[in-house]
């Protein structure tokens, strides 16, 4: 799954079903019965134990059996191919495979091969994050109230960025205009491929914005770094108690986590309440919950509540 | 537990039960209540996630609990004996232990320690892996519709295989004939103790076999490949289209996976129809849910359905 | 939570609580509802699988869902203050946090940062270690009926034990006497502080104790050892049958495990009647299960069996 597979309305209703699982999440048994007896894979070739918690909660909550698949110790390392890999799980009866892997087009692969399985793409290189375009989608209409006409800064490396990656189109197709700012180093060769306004001034942007979305510095994937420091980066792109002031007064500040305090966001900007960083990781847990319960059809099997 | 352990009545029952309980995997929702409250640990000392994954899935699938206990994370890394984190196993009142142990002998050290506490060997050293075993008779049964009478090859590395340990006696015990082929450098020393046929030449062979079995070249075990050379073992032991069709109409080809495509088996092969490869990891979930029931006494329990 | 922050009233009731509890334990379905959809993560930033599966055996047989959260894996290794990823944590709507840490103190910070979710110390640094505390308390009052006016040697290094750490003020709020017994070179500067009996002769002090608590060599913490060998260690401190000869007779052995046998402790001495080590083991799920219970409000929600 891309963005660029689902509709405008697919999205709504994965919106509105996170809507209704969410208020499972608030409650004391925070469980229903739905996916009971359904097999849910967890497949990281790539470490990411918040996702995976966040896949590995809600798979719980729907009351389905949860299962990490971690590939360092995986048959992977003995050479499998990842098309074996997949047709083994699906052997096995697995009901849905959620896969992250740092080739782009892993998923769409597995999807192929796998015949009565499904799969969710956590992430794949840096290419696409669906589900985190979904829960930030979400954030924004919470907190907002509607998608369409807002317009949304991705602040950072939006060229090596699969959040950026994913949000831009979902935004678009979604009424939203994305301004992805950041310095001419880490911009896509054809911004305008992509569909985005393009801006190199953050603060020349912020008073426009509805949202920031301030994008995570990835010290772990760039060895050389396009910029000369973390204080000019935080200087140039970093959100900060200034930048906050000159937003609107409804606007919102976005991060997908995790933070680096201090870099692209202050401390202070973080813990503020027009931060809805928390928020964010919240609705994840809805937003899988919605994605699990449409793919393998809860609806048919009972009632999600 | 090794195969000599079981008799012929005992390898039947297992079947049998896996038969009934396969039809469990088959459903929406595939969980039977048998084993709920029982606790089962899967105490793993070598990596391997495809098996681990299908002891998992056969417990959840009976709704046991299920734990990971991964050895490089355990206390065996601060010098605790194999013996105390078995008798510590124990003592958290778990009801069985799944272990992979390098050392062979190490499953039958922990039955003996563990009171209370039933114990399967998922795999020990280049000995036993008795469960690989009773899925692959397993399958053979299902796909031919006996096993007595049949001719089954096994290729390769017999004399490193734990597959192979497992699989010649279990073979022998239910009236089939195990016949081992490879390079000599691969074969046991004394091949007449182990009660197989011993051949040499695969295309010899082939008109003869009901079932040819291919084992896994290990590139991770053998630093020096007793061959030259990848491409020299397809070429005299590799399964591929001419091979295959050497063989009789009705015969079946199977890997213990992961596999080497290119080496051990073509990618047409292991593709073809006649590969039964992806049925015998279906058939791995089935028969660990069979070896849990009887030994955790599933019947007594309450019916396995 | 250290041991300081629990009054004698409360250790009182999380005894008898694991008290009701351990029949649980006992039976053939070692399961209860009472927290069925609750969410536990064990955030483990040190390696400790014999404590992690105590906690995940608990929290299962309380029928919570279980999640791992490991460090080397995590949003940490990316740059995450354990500030965010506890609030992370909490915005996923967990209920109760295990938190292994090797700072002092870090479960008390995350208690301070998450609100709505209760977390538990597994151990930090050379600190505190609670639940270890509570579970020794526990096995001698199964083993000796009482705590009151017992007097507990505990052997080795205790300068940098965490098990000593909580042990020593769990004693004495219990109203029983600590002996601290070992080298020097392994007492803490300021014995009396801590408020203990010292001793340096073990021999000396054996005929008047009740409870001899072994404390693990560390080999893998300390690089050089203070003392000059093992074999010397197991010489002046180390549990052995005739030391076991000069107890009092209805005295018992201890040790928190993995232990090292032939260093504080010899094997008959391990594995003779009078070592209650694998009841340690054993009441470590009962008394974990009752501080969850306690912590969750099990009982608002329904009865514990």
């Amino acid at each position: 799954m891309t963005m660029d597979d689902l509709t405008s309305e697919e999205v709504t209703l994965i919106l509105d079903t996170a809507e209704s699982l969410a208020e499972v999440n608030q409650r004391r048994i925070k469980k229903v019965p739905t996916l009971r007896g359904r097999t849910i894979v967890n497949l990281f070739f790539e470490p990411s134990t918040r996702t995976r918690t966040s896949f590995e909660i809600a798979a719980k909550r729907l009351s389905a059996d949860s299962i990490n698949f971690t590939a360092s110790a995986s048959a992977t390392a003995k050479g499998e191919t990842l098309r074996d890999t997949a047709r083994t799980l699906a052997a096995m009866s697995c009901d849905l495979v959620v896969v992250r892997h740092k080739y782009a087009g892993a998923p769409q692969m597995l999807a192929e091969v796998m015949t009565d399985c499904s799969v969710i793409n956590g992430g794949d290189g840096i290419h696409q994050h669906p589900t985190q375009a979904l829960l930030d989608l979400y954030t924004m209409r919470q907190s907002l109230g509607r998608l369409e006409g807002l317009r949304v800064g991705i602040v950072g490396d939006v060229c090596h960025s699969r959040v950026a990656g994913s949000l831009v189109p979902a935004l678009r197709m979604m009424g939203a205009t994305p301004v992805i700012i950041g310095p001419p180093t880490l911009m896509p060769a054809r911004p305008d491929v992509l569909g985005a306004e393009v801006c190199y001034d953050l603060d020349e942007a912020l008073p426009t914005l509805d949202v920031v979305y301030l994008l995570r510095v990835q010290f772990e994937r760039a060895t050389r770094m396009p910029f000369p420091s973390n204080r000019e980066y935080a200087m140039l792109y970093g959100m900060n108690a200034d930048r906050l002031a000159a937003l609107p007064p409804h606007a919102i500040v976005m991060h997908p986590g995790p933070m680096n305090r201090g870099v692209e966001i202050s401390a202070d900007v973080a813990d503020s309440p027009r931060s809805v960083i928390l928020d964010q990781v919240e609705s994840g847990v809805a937003v899988r919950m919605a994605a699990m319960y449409l793919l393998l059809g809860g609806a048919e099997s009972g009632a999600a509540a």
